[in-house]
């Protein structure tokens, strides 16, 4: 396997989750930074490295360029534990993946977005915090049913991309978004568990 | 294979591509519909036959509920054409499922369902409505940019689960979310090719 090389916002969770797999992976990765807002990230636009217009975005060796938080977890994570082969179990685990890009991102993720980027503070606004707050514990509310009960992880008996693509945001919506974490006791355990898997890294503090 | 229950939106471009899979498959499927604001849906929801709160949802045989429009995709699509075994074109499909749930549905199904559903007029001001035309024309452009130079589907040189996720938003996206698509000859090109594959179904007026 040749050098690979991630584009990604170091305060971001979607690129947050494929650093965690990359290190749970204990796989090497050439690194280039793009914080919100930075020149960097602009560059790497201009010069045509993020072809869907955001980060993450996974160079391979060939020149191919993988878009998407998710599609590239699933490149990464095949012939690995963390990517079943049976189809039952990856319809599942897309099924979380697309759960939390398609609703909790927009919700979870902005309202943290809002809370933490300075340059978003205008969009800011009581109501809409407030609103997104309320659909927040709904959604978080839905995952804390489906790990309640005994579950260890979301799909089957091990940690799989489903579980880093929840974690990316999720871990951190109590210290960045705002949301009462202590409502959802199943999911801080499942937290628990994730930060403790072998080879492990933190989210990075926003910039 | 035993009996499907797909539970569907039959307006709602999220059940369609379901839909539109099972019928280029010629799989049978017993489908409950599920309408905007319809009672169906209520009860589905107060039944538990949506645990994730929304359509599509396929229940098998065995009592197992797949969420979300792409994840039952790639269920129904293992084994068939519409989805390669290659990782490397999996990630690539992928990236433009994730692409549509997490930024084209946002513009382009809201804004046809701020034009469409009657409900939602109040929340149809016309700033709201120039903001999405905006932003989806910028989408419509990547993808348009993606299929210009010769590209006859999105990922590969046939059809896939990818071409059928995009295609169920992007097809109706003049006529109900009011974008001009006469500025993307090339999707015009790909959609009628979609619309010409054996076995094509269309979508449902909304009632």
């Amino acid at each position: 396997m040749g050098d690979l090389t991630l584009y990604a916002m170091p305060s971001s969770g979607n690129s947050y989750k494929v650093q965690l797999l990359l290190a749970l992976l204990g796989r090497a990765c050439t690194q280039i930074r793009c914080e919100h807002l930075s020149d960097a990230l602009a560059q790497a636009k201009a010069a045509g490295a993020l072809p869907l217009g955001k980060v993450p975005a996974l160079h391979l060796p060939d020149g191919t360029i993988l878009s998407e938080s998710g599609a590239i977890l699933w490149y990464l994570a095949q012939q690995t534990p963390f990517l079943p082969q049976d189809p039952l179990a990856q319809a599942k685990i897309l099924g979380w993946m697309f759960f939390e890009q398609n609703r909790m991102e927009a919700v979870i993720a902005v309202r943290a977005s809002l809370r933490c980027y300075p340059d978003r503070a205008a969009d800011a606004t009581p109501e809409r915090l407030a609103a997104l707050l309320a659909e927040g514990h709904a959604l978080l509310a839905i995952v804390e049913a489906h790990l309640t009960g005994g579950r260890t992880w979301l799909v089957g008996d091990s940690a799989t991309v489903a579980d880093i693509a929840i974690y990316g945001y999720t871990h951190s919506s109590g210290a960045r978004g705002g949301f009462d974490m202590t409502r959802f006791p199943a999911l801080q355990g499942w937290c628990a568990r994730v930060a403790g898997l072998p080879g492990y890294i933190p989210l990075q503090a926003p910039a």
